[in-house]
């Protein structure tokens, strides 16, 4: 059993992570911490785990991570990773960071996105960007991943297939909804319960961080520069997210073959499904670690129109670091996942 | 006070209507009319109009419609208006039909959107699209009133004032939610309370048949055909509807001037609120007669991004109805609305 | 026109109050006062109003109040009340205060339902306790009206027609649910949407500070002490209350009897609705100053079951404290209600 | 590997059954019915289930279920189970009957509750009653098992150490609230989002047909005949049971002494957990065969109030199948379940 820990393990996603890997049979989580609950047990602050983990959430120090894990999954703040990873890695724990600080390989575009400076730009190059499907490869041998965002993982995987096209498309507009169980456990106005449910509103119009994150994902498959078109909006649901996105074609193709590139692209793979009736809908993948994805053609406008769904806080999050954890660890990619 | 009559009170556009109504300075309902109902007291089929209404559902009867009505309501379902407005029209009974029969100029079109051919194709002439803002000269003297559908209303007020420029833009995208009243009173799969809650989804996918409806509208106030993608989907809300519309700009402007434009052209309006900070959402126009709009640029891609709410069932069907009415009985426009 | 106005009037009771002012043909509201938002337009706050109202937030001061009001809505927290009413009604000001301060007769138990003392407890004999229907004569004097909590109004109007009797009953037992915008608009857990959303749950458990002020109600129409057993619960939605009463019986009788009881002593209201079919649903009165009660019987076990709902913005609090109003200025008590 | 079969394996409670039997090691699901999707893979009419299995909807017959499995799951609606299960234990086939039909002991009373008359009366004391943890000798060794009812089952763990007593208490009511799925997957209109969403409601008022089985259980338990009140619910969530439980106690005991009986009573017991603080609510049982159980005592009243939580679906439905399946083939309890 390979010893692991969860460090921010009482938000939405560290307590998505705990129960996978309760059930995981590889792994033996030992370690987990919290700000805000140190000394509680954690079947206090989740009553759903009673009678299934006697965990106490402990503080975070590199010292004790390094004595009782040798896997470690951080869920902290965005910025507050960077500041542990090193110091982790030294010790050789590996980590899957499921923040956003090791996600964009350029440093300089780092600050315009997420408002600060990154502390050891030099640790970018190693970290890697843990889109299973894209870049198996990469992650396989992988000390640091950076676990992608839940809105990046939906995009960048609903356009993968086109992005191997060269001269096949045009402008790139994505539209993107999520649940609120993606906005965290902090309390905020616009997830007050009477403020939110009823409700349905955009956020961060082009602005958002992920931004970045998918350009660079799209740019690296494709082979050049790509920049897209995105809002995010706010679902009145716990989780889930789906993105309608608009593609400019440059060809004329019949739908049966943009839809048998999609569904050659993807042939091998058993976390993302290819379905395109009926139109695929959040239920359908909330609470699994698939991505599924549909492709349809506005014959009149030559625009291909894209839907992709997952669950945020799995394949957008915990699901996909417990996939890449395999990976890593040679183990069959769905175990604990299925 | 004129005597005016709902054909189909017991839908939820139809029971709408009543409401506003009931309540209206000017006018007398006394006649409403249901299929399914006949014979039983509105308030029975919706107990929250007990001590309200003692209304009778009524079969409906051109005679009958006549001698209760001088301007009467429909709210039928598709194909049902252009059967019985000839016959209204020549009794004299003005019309404000909240259907979809009469709202397409082009015959020829509709069978491709519709289904069925038209019965009276020759009445399309006569008929007047009640878009309020936009076209509110033709409506002032009209008998017959074609009130827009929901994602037309929401759609063509969020860009018609770009509408009015040449060489400003190219492609258009819109990406349309709405709640679930939008889909009727009708029982279906999609619309079963644990397949819809905590789900969302496409439909329709650019096959929408208000595209039609929309295309129309923006062709005529930019003077040369337009076509746009748009897809619609269904929001886990009672309701409202949003739409995120991406307009690819040819002319470099700052946003302020984007934003002139949009204040500009709806100046005088009372109904059309142009609000950018916070971007607007659809719980500040619920059960209100407002379209709130605001206007984004991004800078990157040098496209326009524009978010326009309303309620489906007041801007979006009897509210508009209502101000309509109004409109055409010379009263204040927003009589009753406020 | 009356001036008035509405201390707090950003929290859900305020903003409520001022959407019922400022359509009421009667009254001017020219003063809203905010702790958080001074200075702002209300519309600002809650962009619904804009179009609607100029009114800026503004601090309170009594010197204010009475220059600018003749009488006034408080709609502060719990035990900020007491500390200006004396004041207001030195400086001539009627005072209708939707808080708990002034509801209950005896000072002697307020501490420990409130945790505080009282501070002015020799007021608490003129505060008459606006519950319209059942103390309709000693409000329409009043300079200092105590409207009831949002709870105490639907259980005890459900429990009303019966406590005129003698020997009819032995226990009570009270299950109540509440929307969530009756926690108010402070940011909690529990209302956190991801927490609260598809969660139900129960609290205060028999310790819900309503019980005094509900049996208070209750014993003084009895004629003696009454006690209750009483659970409130959390649901998941924005607006409405459901309360489902348990009366064990001592008499036999029919249930048309029962139910003619309740038609009886309801039968000159007009807010108070007896609908025994369909079972009355927190839909039908949403979004008005109803209050509807079905009455049902166990013969098996002789139990009355009595369900009641409000809701509980309206009849719960802004709605019948606008009643008050008008009743205290001798305007038909439906103004603006309906 | 046990060969299993369920059959309505496209209803809410069939499919939940067929997640939990996928993942189950010890069997085979290979024989899967559905009335309305005959031929169709169940991965087209539930999307979730793409890449997890092949099974295709069969009709049912006795020949193929004998020939297919070794036990079988029945999840049909009232009244059909009867018709089948006397000729399936003739082929030697094991069935747990999670309808209602074979609940009842006293073949007298089915009538008056379902309003037909049972066709197999003599079956019924072959029959065992599948509350685990109260009979669970008696399933040990069944042939067939009556799964109880959701509310049945919430209801009477709650109560079951309360009924160990003699003269302790006096009359008990029970507010029971369901989430949707408690009411299938047949489209109603209580059930039609727009009419379920925001509403709250009571229905079958003390007619719920549960009553009759919860009793039947109290009665066995306690020795002597139990009569309750009973109000059934319909929460605007998709899953989840939550009652609140109105005791009257005929003697004073502390409120840890109650505690304690209720922590006696399960100790043994891995999915009964009593948890007292945070009060249960239905979030923490959801998607888990958990009930859990909180005790309260209102001393003004001296009331025990009890609430007990449970997921419909699970523990009220195809958890608890599983659990007895596992006791019946002498496997660990939890086997699948967590």
């Amino acid at each position: 059993m390979m010893k692991v820990g969860v460090v921010g393990a009482t938000g939405y996603t560290g307590i998505e992570l705990v129960q996978y890997l309760l059930k995981h049979p590889k792994v033996q989580l030992n370690y987990v911490t919290s700000q805000q609950y140190v000394g509680q047990p954690l079947a206090k602050v989740y009553p759903s785990l009673n009678n299934r983990t006697n965990l106490i959430c402990e503080m975070f120090s590199v010292d004790l991570a390094a004595q009782k894990t040798e896997l470690i999954f951080l869920a902290l703040p965005h910025g507050e990773s960077m500041a542990v990873v090193p110091e982790l890695l030294n010790r050789g724990v590996k980590v899957i960071d499921l923040g956003a600080d090791f996600r964009l390989k350029n440093s300089e575009i780092y600050p315009k996105w997420y408002g600060n400076t990154h502390l050891y730009p030099e640790l970018l190059k190693d970290a890697r960007y843990g889109l299973t499907e894209l870049f198996r490869k990469d992650i396989a041998g992988a000390k640091l991943v950076a676990n992608p965002g839940c809105y990046a993982t939906a995009t960048a995987l609903g356009l993968a297939p086109i992005m191997t096209l060269q001269n096949a498309f045009r402008s790139i507009s994505v539209d993107a909804k999520s649940g609120v169980t993606g906005a965290g456990k902090k309390l905020t106005e616009t997830t007050h319960f009477p403020d939110c449910n009823e409700n349905f509103s955009a956020y961060r119009i082009a602005k958002h961080q992920h931004i970045p994150e998918i350009e660079q994902t799209l740019s690296q498959v494709h082979g050049k520069p790509i920049q897209i078109n995105f809002v995010t909006h706010l679902l009145p649901v716990n989780r889930g997210i789906l993105t309608t996105q608009y593609i400019e074609l440059l060809q004329k193709k019949a739908l049966v073959e943009w839809r048998a590139l999609y569904e050659d692209f993807y042939k091998n793979e058993f976390f993302v499904r290819i379905i395109h009736d009926p139109v695929p809908n959040i239920m359908q993948v909330v609470r699994s670690n698939f991505c599924d994805i549909g492709v349809y053609l506005d014959e009149r406008t030559n625009f291909l129109i894209v839907i992709s769904v997952i669950d945020n806080l799995v394949k957008g999050a915990a699901g996909q670091a417990i996939q890449n954890m395999n990976l890593i660890c040679g183990w069959p990619e769905a175990t604990a996942l299925v």
